[in-house]
């Protein structure tokens, strides 16, 4: 049998050995388990794992390591715990100081909105709602965030709502209520119930009798639909271009990827090729952070970690043939820990498909009217996380070109609070009577661990900018204008810069183009974005380490993942991007990884309730002289014998068209 | 017969009766036409034509008038002529100073190519090249621009190229030549041959034997094409979802629009509704600049006007089914005339279809597990145009959340000059052995004729930024923060800030959301973009009148339709938007017209040669307070009985999945 990759995730008999071993080590204490997932292997000994494997060498052996994260039962007794697989020992393990919390799950969660219904001052206020009988109170925990005033201890603060008794899926973020219990999970009890602000500043009201508020439903059963839509089916009748191997290592169209899926970042790619030429050593989405804009409490603790706090594979979805792609569909499970310790499989937690993304490129020859065009396929690799309210569609997309995409649709359910009658705020939008959809950013922070061209070469980040020249005896007439290329030298955060036309690149200096004698590299197209508005000074600032500047560069380090930090629930700041780049590393022809941030400041609108269109965000990286010419150049032209498209003729669906034209033998 | 819409394009009949009218006028004198198009109905009568017709009340007669552009033929006689073709009468007609021309026109540019390959000095210089006798030169005629310096008269810059004479569609842009001959076309001859600099500086030498340079194909049959990429194909068993009418006037989804064609803009939208509700009165590409960084000589001329220079209507591409888009296509002719004064078909020259783009918007409930889901069905209205060596595909493209977005994919070749070995310059990338292309900047204006909620009420343009709060009592733990509305009160220029999250927005203020009292809007998402670096005093920036701001906001005016001028070729500028602006219009609740400006500076990748991969560019337009909630909550469920999506067993491609897995019994 062969040895395992030591790129591949953890497998069900690795993860319950893991499991084994760590319950050995406490004996008979029960544990709450956040996380078993496989501790990154030492990259350099990867490394000559892979150019072994590229060379058909023999392989060396690299130890196989578990991280698991994990509770005492009913305790703040925190534990994280790394285990030699490969040994059978326990390499690691220490009891985290009480500040450190293990991420919200959402088995928990369901057991502290039960609780917080049976409470009896929870009741109390339900009470005095007085709501009608066809309506019933609906809780969700949130993270708490922190405002650093004596709450180390782990908490939750659950949110209240009014929902249908007829329907569990009616849409109670139209019906937010103003009071909001906040639970210690520990004790798993109601500490006490805060009052919240529904007026224009922070004064608070009384629970008391509920003045209505319409519904506003999603759910097709409560929905007129529209008519006329006709399918649209997606047909591959001799199969996908892809082929997946049983270790999840995908090939297509000179593409070459390991797909992996872990409770946290959800999907990761690593080893990444074209044409066997290494690009990325591993990217995935490192973190994300929403941070609202209310400052009044309990609102200015409102910051989900969505990755960190939650788990962008844990709270994956299960994804369904027909609903979440189009086509010809492979799914990839994945792998998780229950709360119990049971290894779990997630079904379909990743889809994989190819897609049509219109003309990849076309010339026509105006002298001989010869047009060349060929299509723009893509493979995609998608997940959909569901956080709560919000919904996060994320995908790799690879393409011909030899362009790696990554792009992130946000959807789902604005987050809401209850607004009085007449009033507004400046920091939210109304998005149906007495609702308000407070104003948000998403930003994301996009891990990218560069092999641009080769694994053992160092990397170096550089940015082209443009400039005018100035108008001279050399620029006469004032059209000139040329590019420049700068050095990032030092790890830090460096911001993008559209006047200047700023383009980033992952260069490898090692490696220069054949034709040009450039530096191989790839670029880096990220969207603007406004940086965190939160103060510099304040909680949201300082845990969202990643999110003031648009671009940062470390040198590599072992255990340095999550721009955020390792451990974001009710984090106070201080253990991301910000401590490593404070090293002052040189991050010049070393080997360097690119942390590219991005996202929306959602200021709410009313077409986004009661469920959000999707909003769509790209990053691109793309090849700058890493090839002699258009890779893409090959792909087969677009014919029609291929493509079986059909004409569809105005005579089926609005009368006989140009009745009054000429033949069609005239061109111009 | 019902009588004609004021917005329907002219028909052959009209088209013909125009030219008749126009012939009879300049009796026997022979005519050279550029164009004759329909002359824009006055806009107040039409939006009471267009309110009569919503309100099916009696339909107000309104006059149909054709503009046309014309040469006395061997002359630079230049007319342009407007015709009543209600009244058969000639409204005004005007021969144009000497330093107007019309477009450039393809069977003139091939004329004037086959002159030059004869003219005697042209052929010493091929002489003293000494080719292979396996190849050929190969000319290129490029509008001429302007330096101001004696160059009133209109003229062609021909660049020469060296392409295989076994294949015609050879890519002679991998071979430039260093001499380029300057032709006068109302002479019809070649007036100067200019050397171009091929070194680091302005320095010249003289024509001699050819230094061999390799090719660097794009055609199929001069390429190992790519293997292992199976067919996907579209189907729409039941037809597509949309209806269109002779009289081109599409319905889909709710949408509504009247599709135009014209030999200047191509495509152009009319009386845009959703739901019956006006949006956009006209919508439509108003013009793309091209300037070129090189400053020396004659290549600081370099700058295409790709609207108005070409016409994006005269150069569009005859579409062909199952290779410029795929599933069911509708096909839509347009209508040219041909510089000897007919009316000529232009056969496919718009196709429409369907497609699908992911998920449109998804919610899962974590208490129910209840996952909805809807996909995003999208409306492509499609013109492609060769604009000599490039390329692009311009889309509009509807969706069902009532957003309306404009997509630019930028393709085709880059326009090349020759570089001796050795040599690098910083206003370009070397593409190939021996070969140069310049940076440039792609810089287009689109022009939205607005008509929010109303064809009555006037418009206003504001912005809203978003910005932090103080820390102070009010906002004591820093996360605060606001948006914030401003309002444009003069027509002028003003520009994107992504620090402060500024969004444009059209609002209508006499029409106010039902909901939340937000007047009603469609905002503008726009791409960052760095404005022409060409110098303030420069002819490029003075032609590119719009180039300099990524919004302008103007007066309506009859016949301002074209913001870098209604004649650019060889403009040297003062006749575009900057004049509109001059007036100082207040725009507050009157009838404006929103530009908005974006493109792409182009610094060459190798990866761009032989033929570039698209470079996608989009301006979206998306409601904001218009609707009372998501306009696409009504769009029914994805549903595999409809998609008829397939599984994809990695039994097929890649062994079995999960051999050491466990049933998929269990589900965290």
């Amino acid at each position: 049998m062969a040895p395992v990759h030591p790129l591949s995730e953890l497998s069900f008999a690795e993860t319950q050995q893991a499991i084994a071993i760590i319950r050995k080590l406490h004996g008979h204490t029960d544990l709450v388990f956040k996380a078993v997932t496989l501790e990154e292997p030492i990259k350099e000994q990867t490394i000559a794992y892979l150019n072994a494997e590229q060379n058909a060498k023999p392989l060396p052996s690299i130890p196989r390591t578990a991280f698991a994260a994990y509770y005492f039962k009913g305790t703040d007794s925190f534990i994280t715990t790394y285990v030699n697989l490969s040994s059978g020992l326990v390499e690691r393990t220490e009891r985290m100081s009480p500040e450190y919390h293990g991420n919200v799950d959402f088995k928990e969660v369901v057991v502290v909105e039960e609780m917080v219904m049976k409470d009896p001052a929870v009741v109390e206020h339900i009470q005095k709602l007085q709501l009608p009988s066809h309506l019933m109170v609906v809780p969700e925990a949130w993270g708490f965030g922190t405002d650093g005033l004596d709450d180390a201890r782990r908490q939750y603060q659950v949110y209240m709502f009014v929902g249908e008794k007829s329907n569990p899926d009616s849409n109670h973020y139209a019906r937010p209520l103003s009071f909001s219990p906040v639970v210690d999970p520990v004790e798993m009890k109601v500490t006490r119930i805060d009052q919240i602000p529904t007026g224009e500043d922070w004064k608070t009201g009384e629970t008391g009798p509920w003045q209505y508020i319409p519904p506003k439903e999603y759910v097709p059963e409560e929905t007129t639909l529209r008519k006329g839509l006709k399918p649209l089916q997606i047909v591959q009748p001799a199969g996908p271009s892809y082929s997946i191997t049983p270790d999840n290592v995908i090939t297509w169209q000179k593409w070459h990827a390991r797909i992996g899926f872990n409770y946290r970042e959800g999907v990761v790619l690593r080893d990444v090729r074209y044409d066997g030429r290494p690009i990325f050593y591993r990217i995935s989405l490192s973190e994300m952070t929403v941070p609202y804009a209310d400052p009044r409490s309990p609102y200015h603790r409102k910051q989900a970690f969505d990755l960190g706090d939650v788990g962008a594979g844990l709270v994956s979805n299960n994804l369904k043939l027909g609903c979440d792609c189009l086509g010809s569909i492979t799914y990839l499970d994945g792998l998780l820990v229950s709360p119990e310790g049971e290894p779990v499989v997630k079904e379909n937690a990743v889809c994989i498909h190819e897609q049509d993304n219109g003309i990849g490129w076309k010339h026509s020859n105006y002298r001989t009217d010869r047009a060349c065009v060929v299509r723009n396929r893509e493979l995609v690799i998608q997940q959909i996380l569901t956080v709560s309210n919000y919904e996060y569609i994320l995908a790799f997309i690879f393409n011909q070109a030899g362009e790696l995409h990554y792009e992130v649709r946000a959807t789902g359910i604005l987050s809401t609070a209850a607004i009085d009658p007449g009033c507004s705020v400046p920091w939210g939008t109304i998005v149906h009577e007495g609702v308000l959809a407070q104003h948000h950013q998403h930003l994301l922070s996009l891990r990218i661990d560069p092999a641009i061209g080769s694994y053992t070469d160092g990397n170096r980040l550089a940015y082209s900018e443009c400039y005018a020249m100035p108008m001279d005896d050399f620029n006469p007439h004032g059209n000139g204008y040329i590019s420049k290329m700068s050095l990032v030298e030092k790890a830090g955060g460096i911001d993008l810069d559209s006047s200047k036309s700023r383009v980033f690149m992952i260069q490898n200096a090692q490696i220069t183009n054949t034709v040009n004698k450039m530096p191989i590299a790839y670029k880096i197209v990220a969207p603007p974005m406004q940086k965190i508005l939160a103060h510099p000074d304040s909680y949201h600032f300082k845990r969202a380490e990643f999110a003031d500047h648009n671009i940062y560069v470390t040198k590599y380090r072992q255990d340095e993942l999550f721009s955020g930090g390792k451990y974001t629930n009710q984090s106070r700041g201080g253990e991301g991007i910000k401590s490593w780049v404070a090293r002052g590393d040189s991050v010049v022809d070393e080997d360097i990884v690119v942390w590219v941030q991005f996202g929306l400041n959602h200021v709410p609108r009313i077409e986004d309730f009661p469920v959000m269109p999707v909003e769509i965000l790209k990053v691109s990286l793309k090849p700058v002289n890493f090839f002699d010419r258009n890779p893409s150049v090959d792909v087969p032209p677009s014919q029609q014998n291929v493509n079986q498209s059909t004409f569809v003729h105005r005579d089926a669906t609005g009368g006989a068209c140009c009745a009054e034209g000429p033949k069609r033998e005239q061109r111009l």
